[in-house]
């Protein structure tokens, strides 16, 4: 691998370990565990691995197991976060230094590796072009889910002839949610194979009382709002366009709401708002053109939106309409197919109940046709294909249209479009994230040498210095509760949205009509990795504020 | 204006001034030049401003000329440019060095600003928050072309009424030419103003022997790596998907080229040689169907292609099908109105000449539509607006299924795009392009104290360090060749396209076939400002590569 000049000095950086891991350790043990809801239903479903008790690790005279060496087994799960590779590297360093003999071995592409016993064994000098790199090239990443009985009883095959006492899966919610499924089945069978999760998603939606943020958000947010802040620059430089701008994170919109405090843009919507306040498509549309009308008066025609990647699904009527089109899709079939593309929307028009043929038509119409045509294996209507920010700054434009008309806004509207996602996934890991990494793997292998399965490994304290962080584990059913998935009742970890009550989105709300009708933008910059620490080492503004931290 | 943390450190950074400019400075004049081309066409345009020598500023005990405080006027004009606000800076300290009271005027929003007479005083207190950073925010830029006579005697008030000297243009090529043109105006009519040009654009098609890179460039490319070098790690981990990444930079394949130097992807295009070789569109998706297929071969379906923006109009059979469009789209404009999609696209093809329709048949039929019916105001296709990288993607795509059904291919074929513009041109300058604007500016400063018109402001020898930097000035006609500009035979600068035959492509074309077989990403990572200064100074690898410097 020929590597970058930066890659080549970054490589050198060493991670901060919190005081605890840093020599021998100690294990406090806490009161047994409840779920968050569903008790009973959980702790049936989890006979061997329900109730277990928080752990913290303290610093120890010496080691408290004098261990065998022990080999374990990784597994990266679903869709990339930066901070991959230095949970690999802390797990290495962590099960070396209890025994040189220890081995790590890495299962390739995700889950599928443990099942089809695809692998590789990581070496010191294999590792070592990975630490404190962005990625998960180290061994692929997958998402295949580990969810049914052949899959561990096939894993269990290879995790047996390569004597891997535990295996670490880092992941998201539902590959933690698996994690704990995988854990509790090989207690069952007495296959005495451990299992520990990782928090990982840039998403920033794993996160509960004893997992302060999931890894990789911290960056993640900080490439999104180096490009946010220089696209406002430009913006408040060229004075001409609405930047519409739109946002990975799936379902909730941690990552917008982050970015808006980090970068100070004219809009950002939150689909947790959107959701709970009902509003409508209409709703949104409206409140963008009495920003850009407002903004007009002051002979700004100018400005930034950030849109959450999930806000179709929070509007409740466009959700509405795409569960029935979803059902009308299928029933039609026959009497649809084959019609021109007009004729089509006609159709599916007719079949529509009036609130959501009504929606319906107001859609563009190559919307309209993308949520009729684009359907997925399943037959579902493929909403993350929408170009949302598209859509919305289209239906601006009309309105905006309508209102010059009748005299209520004179400017211009003329708009750019964007999207982020795979820019920020892989990047290079702040110090923050390299750090946090470092420990979540470095304190997963301390789990493992404690002998624990079906935890979660937690570093909490996360506002304060990297040496005041608090490592331990959490039992991953104490943070699931019920849930319906593709019809049925299934035991999940808790998926945390936007809280509505909580600092970070107060701190939004209580700037929002300042940020509309000024131009505040903030610039971020780049992230930096040796200059001053309040620069390079500021965890995100999200944490700060839920820690009640200041955030300047 | 609340400041990020980088932000505020960041202001505090003093930019390197070439030794030569570090005290005063005496002038050593050269030989009279000649322009690039065309020289008695030039000369007899020019008649005041032609042949003038080159110069270049030494150390002196004292400075040559003990000057009254004189005033100065800037515009900011075209697209953004990192550094522009430290040209600003330059300026700003290079003649209040040589008299405190001398003042620095800022026309708004471009050359506009001049002709209408809005303007603001640049004054220390303002000045301080924009050090450094990026952006032409704090003026404003804009678009209005500097042409006619009444503009220039629009302008000549307000510059009397403001005792002003001269006037910086800071601008890319078509600005500098129109500065030159300014400059022989003033002459001409006696009117005792200066005005000296500022070498500005990311694009990077403002070179010459002289003029070693315009600023900006070397930012813009390293925001544009940073995220080419994040998709490529995310490319890489999931395995899973082809990135087409079109990049801004206008005619010139510049921007692509560099960003494939710092990245290595799979593949990058070069609108330069796509003509010199005739390439077709067939021939392009040909060559990435080859690709893609060798790579399926080896397992990988996945990679990265970087796309210039102006690559339609450099495939000549592209060029011909958009001439012949403006035609038959003005001709037939009666018949074609009112027609639904498919019968307009049917029309059109029927009046297109043999070679032409066809190739009108071969494109996606939504992108047939647009170069059909986006039309500017003047009535021609806005190539501009076309998503070139969908639209090869997509070609390459059906190609490939066709190869599939003839057993030549066998692998998935899935895409994501990407168009990076506005995330660059407004970045915070890296040390080089923070160093260099300031040297221009401040370089500018004394080129109106030596009483010089129709100049370029010009520091060279760019790849030493900051102290060994060369600073002079350039009779901008020294650079000139006549083209036909929209009919007519016109005086400019001469714009440098990718050299075919220059040590970048041809580093690039060394590698060219092995970066396609394998997986060699590099991840140069984000702009670095406080690290080794392998990291945080090294100039652009064009400007290296240029100059026969080793990249690594």
């Amino acid at each position: 691998m020929k590597k970058s000049a930066l890659q080549r000095v970054r490589a050198e950086y060493q991670p901060k370990l919190p005081k605890a891991l840093q020599g021998d350790v100690k294990l406090k043990v806490g009161e047994p565990t409840q779920s968050v809801a569903n008790q009973e239903e959980i702790k049936s479903l989890f006979p061997h691995t329900y109730g277990l008790p928080v752990v913290e690790f303290e610093p120890a005279d010496k080691a408290e197991r004098v261990e065998e060496p022990f080999n374990v087994g990784i597994i990266l799960s679903g869709g990339q976060a930066p901070g991959g590779h230095n949970v690999v590297s802390g797990i290495f360093d962590g099960i070396k230094k209890l025994n040189k003999e220890s081995r790590l071995y890495g299962f390739l592409m995700g889950p599928s590796g443990l099942v089809n016993h695809q692998y590789m064994e990581i070496t010191a000098g294999y590792l070592k072009d990975y630490r404190n790199t962005g990625g998960f090239d180290i061994i692929g990443s997958g998402r295949t889910k580990l969810e049914h009985p052949d899959q561990f009883d096939k894993g269990l095959e290879i995790v047996k002839e390569l004597n891997i006492k535990a295996l670490v899966i880092i992941g998201g919610d539902d590959s933690n949610t698996n994690a704990a499924v995988l854990a509790e089945y090989y207690k069952n069978i007495g296959a005495d194979v451990q299992v520990i999760g990782v928090p990982k998603t840039i998403d920033g939606d794993l996160k509960n009382e004893w997992i302060e943020t999931s890894f990789g958000f911290d960056t993640a947010c900080k490439v999104y709002s180096e490009m946010i802040g220089n696209i406002q620059r430009d913006c408040n430089s060229a004075k001409k366009y609405y930047h519409f701008i739109k946002l990975m994170g799936r379902s909730a919109s941690h990552i917008a709401l982050e970015c808006a405090l980090e970068t100070q843009p004219n809009v950002c919507l939150i689909s947790e708002e959107i959701q709970a306040k009902c509003m409508t498509l209409d709703n949104i549309v409206n409140y963008l053109c009495y920003v850009v009308a407002e903004r007009a008066k002051l002979g700004w025609n100018f400005g930034t939106v950030l849109v959450p990647e999930g806000l179709i699904e929070f509007i409740p009527s466009m959700k509405k309409l795409i569960q029935e089109l979803n059902d009308v899709l299928v029933e039609y079939a026959s009497e649809i197919e084959g019609l021109a593309e007009l004729d089509k929307l006609q159709a599916i028009h007719s079949h529509l109940s009036a609130a959501n043929a009504e929606l319906y038509k107001s859609l563009p119409k190559d919307i309209a046709l993308q949520l009729s045509l684009d359907r997925d294996s399943h037959g579902n209507v493929q909403v993350s294909l929408i170009e949302t920010e598209s859509l919305i700054s289209r239906m601006v434009g009309e309105r905006l249209e309508e209102m010059a008309l009748e005299g209520q806004y004179s400017g211009t509207f003329k708009t750019q479009h964007h999207f982020f996602g795979y820019e920020g996934r892989c990047a290079d890991p702040t110090n923050f994230d390299a750090d946090y990494t470092y420990a979540l793997g470095y304190n997963a292998a301390m789990l493992i040498n404690a002998g624990l399965t079906g935890y979660m490994s937690s570093v909490r304290n996360l506002t304060d210095k990297p040496e005041n962080w608090i490592a331990g584990g959490i039992p991953i059913t104490m943070m699931m509760n019920m849930e319906r998935r593709n019809g049925e009742l299934k035991p999940v970890i808790q998926k945390a949205l936007v809280n509505l009550n909580g600092r970070p989105y107060l701190k939004f709300a209580s700037m929002r009509e300042t940020l509309a009708l000024n131009t505040l933008y903030q610039y971020p910059g780049p992230i930096q990795y040796f200059g001053p620490s309040e620069i390079c080492d500021r965890p995100s503004m999200t944490l700060l504020l839920e820690h009640d931290k200041p955030i300047n």
